[in-house]
């Protein structure tokens, strides 16, 4: 099934201006489809969402209702590749009759990806042109001639003995990590995964501690397989963490229902700190001063593969949600949802994804720091990517011109104003920056860190996190909390 | 001074078909214009293309003149910065006064390429915002929105003495290898070059032994300065090749001049074989079918730098004159010119490289073989590429849309037929590979290749240099005649 959501909605086209004025559009004969339960249930979160019922009285009777599909997805209708229930048992046998791949955690989280149409227009694992494009041009042409945004090859191996396994049936079944039957891929493709050209040409380097790739590639086989996609179900982890996991169509129905007039996505993958709700919150007050009624923000974490060293996702959201109860975030125009996809570390490449997926989840603002998606070079002492390349890159990306990127000024903590705020330059030497290094030794010793650089709820299960961690520190000095 | 050649000719979309009709267009009040001197003169090729005087007399008197310029350059107009005669004098003084960048001899290969509009509209060496998107894209967006090919970075390296010695100079003056002033570069922008991410995304690869890393990367220094090229002449080497060296404004007026109604490239960098022969005879063939009445052949050996092993320019050329005197390729429907890039070994990155910068020299259609700028990886016993991905990137390439990707056949020795045929895998024992190491050993033995290989007069010129060779063979089985 796929969700056509085409609205009459012209986009402002904005990248990197703000001091454009906004279109407004009414679209008659809209119904606002309300939500039977609330999507936050059974977590700290839910007293703070389920509150925000008073967004609807705004909604005058009689006046088109404001649509907050404000853009459309990639290719215009957003993939849904879940098996209809009635269908889940015939296609279930038809599973088990295929020749099986085995899938990995991480291929799995891509399946969660590719089934929920993050990756629209894209219907299943690539096909060989669909990865030379990916990695060439990190674009994909679609059919009608148009572009869109595709910068990571979203791509299955499989090895020898599977691809033999498999001989020339055109289709084949995929089983989770846990032997359970996933779905289907039709109409298959196997090719060469040439390890080599597709770090290189993805990470900009070959570099032997990229995270992904020996998690993902290194110990991959030597055959990619491409096909359409059929999940049997939603993917599910079962780790109490799954009411997070809203799918593109969800937030874009969450958004109608909240009556946002623009949507800006904030993508992280660590702990939430003052800087980070700083420039949160002032971004909304640039979206208002430009006279937008209701911008929403969707704080989307990223929930898939991360290094050792980054924080888990449980403790994340456990401190994201401390985060909306003091208040730091206003929990009425927060929408607080985990994006599924696997980390890769490649800087200004998987920004572009970062950014593209939110398109289909219906954010049409994009906020962009320092160096997003980076990390320390494996190997050597520096950034893996030049810090500004990210939003640069993001910029003039192919397929992204609909969006709008708000690139963001560091914040760093201000000794004189106690508090986090925009890094000013005439003044630098007021300004601490609290690196990730240094937040772990103040968690570790119990010490405090500056007033102001976190709520304390937020911090307190940070210091319970490292507390917990017996192990010492990992050499790596990565930067928790750069984005 | 820039040439705008705005034609009224529309080029039919033809990508990887032939079996298109062709677009004829009449444009009234096209004057010819004729050349007071012939393109070729003090060489072999002389004698047989001024003789071709009899293409004029088809031009019926009073009928409009077809035009030859079948093809827009990227970007609408042909770049041409080369300083008009009347400013040298006063260009000189201002570049001598100017801080010096020196020029290595693959860096004024660049001077020669960009000055003479091969890369329109690059207007000089890449700025940082046309270095990302070369590296991450392919492409450039242009002021108007459309997008060109530009898939291999064209950059100068500096070190950091020379960056010092710049200091905030907003121009400098270049000097080529000899310390001759070439030009200038001005309203220049200096930015890091990074090294490892250059090569990873333009070679897929970083393993050592890539021929254009090792001479023109490894040794340059850490920082590229971008900026708009002035040359002070037209380069020029002085091996007696340099009437060879036509600009692409010079192959527009020839094509004009023979009254070309299509105009499809040939890229070599190694001695043509019966085997490119039959190939290219045989696109002439399938171009007249098309109901083309004039198709003309640009014969376009690469001219810059090349690895070692490769057969030097001046040999290949006296090479492809005797093809043209043995009438292997009609002399009367060729043009031979020297394509002045240095070559990078890049396979499907290079390879579009090589297609735009002949669509801005008028080709409208453009020849691609098997590995395409391919050659063995460095380190490991296979081809760097997938022999196929060359032209599968080729025409799926952003930019290159305007172009009629030519995909042909491999061509073998044919035992049976006793000469070059295109290969038939249903008799795949008929057919004898010849490599370029099982060549060369022909060569050094005395031993003729098989008959209809080559035509004596271009075999006999091989040998001669395979004779002077006092080295041994290369370790590298690089094949000389994959394309």
């Amino acid at each position: 099934m796929s969700l056509t959501i085409k609205l009459h909605v012209t986009t402002s086209y904005l990248n990197l201006n703000l001091n454009t004025s906004k279109n407004t559009t009414k679209v008659a004969n809209f119904k606002v489809k309300l939500r039977t339960k609330p999507i936050y249930h059974c977590d700290p979160l839910l007293s703070v969402v389920s509150n925000n019922s008073a967004m609807h009285a705004s909604a005058q009777p009689g006046q088109p209702a404001i649509r907050s599909s404000l853009i459309d997805p990639d290719g215009g209708a957003l993939v849904d590749l879940v098996v209809p229930e009635g269908k889940k048992a015939s296609k279930a046998l038809e599973a088990e009759s295929l020749p099986k791949v085995n899938l990995t955690k991480v291929d799995l989280e891509w399946v969660h990806v590719i089934s929920e149409g993050w990756a629209s227009p894209l219907r299943g694992f690539m096909r060989e042109d669909q990865y030379l494009q990916s990695l060439h041009f990190n674009s994909l042409r679609t059919q009608d001639g148009s572009v869109v945004n595709m910068s990571l090859p979203i791509v299955l191996a499989i090895d020898d003995e599977t691809k033999e396994r498999i001989g020339s049936s055109p289709n084949v079944g995929l089983l989770g990590p846990n032997g359970d039957l996933i779905g289907i891929l039709s109409s298959i493709e196997i090719y060469k995964h040439n390890k080599e050209e597709r770090i290189a040409r993805t990470w900009g380097s070959t570099a032997p501690g990229l995270p992904y790739v020996e998690e993902a590639i290194t110990p991959a086989g030597n055959w990619l397989i491409g096909g359409d996609l059929e999940a049997l179900e939603h993917i599910k982890y079962n780790d109490g963490l799954d009411h997070y996991r809203l799918s593109p169509q969800q937030l874009r129905k969450e958004f109608d229902r909240r009556q946002a007039d623009a949507v800006f996505a904030f993508q992280l993958r660590n702990p939430v700190h003052n800087g980070h709700a700083l420039l949160m919150n002032d971004t909304r007050r640039r979206l208002l001063e430009m006279g937008y009624k209701n911008p929403i923000l969707l704080l989307h974490p990223l929930g898939g593969f991360t290094k050792p060293d980054d924080v888990p996702l449980d403790v994340r959201m456990e401190q994201h949600s401390k985060v909306l109860e003091d208040g730091v975030l206003d929990p009425e125009t927060t929408i607080v949802g985990i994006f599924p996809s696997p980390m890769h570390y490649a800087g200004p490449t998987e920004v572009q994804w970062h950014a593209k997926a939110r398109i289909n989840a219906g954010a049409n603002f994009y906020i962009v720091g320092r160096d997003p998606a980076g990390m320390g070079h494996p190997t050597e002492k520096r950034d893996l990517y030049d810090p500004d390349h990210g939003k640069k890159v993001l910029s003039m990306a192919p397929g992204l011109e609909k969006l709008n990127i708000l690139p963001f000024r560091v914040a760093a903590y201000d000794n004189v104003e106690k508090k986090m705020a925009f890094f000013d330059p005439s003044r630098a030497k007021d300004f601490l920056f609290i690196s990730g290094t240094k937040m772990r030794a103040f968690a570790k010793s119990g010490e405090n860190p500056p007033d102001g650089f976190m709520c304390p709820g937020g911090w307190k299960v940070l210091v319970n996190y490292y507390e917990s961690l017996q192990t010492e520190e990992a050499s790596q000095q990565q930067a928790v909390f750069s984005t």
